[in-house]
């Protein structure tokens, strides 16, 4: 049993040991950044807002994003987030056994947007790939799927995360004016390969069921044959409520962080690294916060990226490893909390 | 290498042994399937098309098909299926570790589906879900990724498939009448429990990207800056080479089969049952020609739901559970080809 300050009415389900005959690591990272950066001021003025740069940064955080190009392919940003994922690790794309990729909506809904990456790499072998369809959480979730099939037999596992929800003022949908600064364009890849000795100590995620109309996007199949009006602001992030957003995401992190620790019986002076998702600047820090956690043991990259959805945790891992911060040995403990009220995470050495 | 009907350029990859420490089986299927049944002769009428009944079944097979209800969410459909296989498994809900939906769109796309069929269920503990993206082979993958859930701790994973897509009179969207008769609704549950013994012999899985406009559904989130029209019709799905579609199964088939009875080591004439995806009755038939099987070692429902996307072949399977024709301890061949140039499968014993 739990309390949440949100008043969630669910149990969470329990660590449990991760079981494995092949373990897993995290070999590399990479990231995909459009080149476009878009400011405050840009948005305010795209959007005719009245607003001031220096109110959403007090507010939020958020100073200026990445934007990419006006009919550019999420598969040319995902791509270029590969690549350097695999030059980091030294490996020919060829020697991939799986690419999971975890969307907001994809570059299409037929065929799976990781089969473009796949033809964009240039790879021969007609490996298997999945798109996973997820909100912020959505990168840990990949992650935990392809360390389940390192563990089945694949030797390495791409796992990429990131969409396109940076707001345009040349936007079919405008959003709505209290979300419209919150998100970027940003795009991450991490490979997985098969370890001797054991990386990731544990891993939790959970669902919460009771709290999941803090953040929707409600188009859904429904729609195609109800003969109604296909509304385009069905495609709008609804989030009715920041401030129980920000209690959940404080909720689950300290939710996961409980359950991690147990499941790899250690404490939380044995971490040595944070990673989060950081909806906010505010929510980076009080993460912090109750974790006991300095900045210097953390990362966010929200004031420069924004929100990306499924990429937000693993560019802040990007960040923290070519910043040199995170160095190989330490142990981390990396998170991610999701709109829909899902979230999980691992405890891992680097 | 490989020689394809389709001329497809790639590579497909080699078996390779499924490696578990935890083995999984299949404790029981489920369905879900909408009350209204749809003949040829209601959607020539709604749709005001000059076509026959007859010709209609002659060609690609089909007689009718199920579709939900104007307004109804797809998690009811999933959770009257999953209702099924949890009875038949004699299982409490509470006991599910996961449960992975394989969706075309979904009931939204923030949360996951699987989420409501979680809620609908009325299960209190709030365990992992995922809605993976996928066409027709959508369902294979949920339960690859299922068993490795399993092999790496899970003990109950529920993987669920399928989607609204029948077509109505009073879809906002017509489609192109050389598909508007193939498709309904269907909705269908797989219950996925440890096993002290191997059951799941062999799996196999390939993408083919250099075959992938064979069928599209072009929507994706680039749409939703580029400020450009948002065309309805970017739902619809494009198979503008049928022909070339029927040949792809058809070689999916061939290599599929091949794999898997080399990782498995055995021949055809070790298999009991054969269960696929059936695009038409003719491409059911041609599959078992192929591989030299009875119709009495398969089934096909394609001439009762029609194409329901992920959920045929559990359907298939699930049919031939409940009219006996599958018996525990046959060894079965399954598998299901995707648009987008996917597919895969499994050998197993039932």
């Amino acid at each position: 049993m739990h309390n949440t300050m949100t008043g969630s009415s669910k149990t969470y389900p329990g660590p449990r040991p991760l079981i494995a005959s092949r373990y897993a690591e995290l070999a590399a990272t990479g990231a995909g950044l459009p080149a476009e950066i878009v400011t405050n001021q840009n948005i305010i003025d795209e959007c005719n807002l009245i607003a001031s740069d220096r109110a959403v940064q007090h507010s939020i955080g958020i100073k200026e994003r990445r934007r990419g190009a006006y009919d550019e392919k999420v598969s040319r940003y995902l791509c270029e987030a590969a690549e350097m994922c695999l030059a980091r690790a030294n490996l020919d794309a060829e020697k991939i056994d799986r690419i999971i990729y975890t969307k907001l909506i994809g570059e299409h809904l037929i065929p799976a947007t990781a089969l473009r990456v796949l033809e964009r790499l240039g790879v021969k072998r007609g490996i298997p790939v999945t798109d996973i369809s997820a909100a912020c959480s959505g990168f840990m979730h990949a992650l935990e799927l392809g360390i389940s099939c390192i563990n089945a037999g694949d030797d390495y596992v791409l796992v990429l995360g990131g969409d396109r929800s940076a707001v345009s003022g040349r936007a079919a949908v405008v959003k709505d004016t209290r979300t419209i600064f919150l998100n970027g364009d940003g795009f991450a890849a991490a490979l997985l390969a098969v370890s001797t000795t054991q990386k990731f100590l544990s891993c939790y995620f959970y669902t919460d069921s009771s709290i999941s109309h803090f953040a929707t996007i409600p188009f859904g199949s429904r729609m195609l044959n109800s003969g109604g009006p296909f509304d385009k602001d069905m495609l709008n992030l609804n989030m009715p409520d920041g401030q129980n957003i920000h209690k959940s995401v404080l909720d689950s992190c300290r939710i996961i962080a409980d359950r991690l620790l147990a499941a790899a019986r250690i404490t939380l002076k044995d971490i040595d690294f944070f990673i989060t998702s950081d909806q906010t600047t505010l929510v980076w820090k009080d993460q912090l916060q109750i974790l006991g956690f300095s900045p210097e043991q953390s990362v966010s990259c929200f004031h420069k990226y924004g929100n990306t959805v499924a990429a937000m945790t693993p560019l802040n891992l990007h960040e923290a490893i070519i910043t040199g911060k995170l160095k190989r040995g330490m142990l981390v403990m990396m998170m991610a909390h999701g709109a829909g009220a899902s979230g999980g995470g691992f405890i891992f050495r680097y």
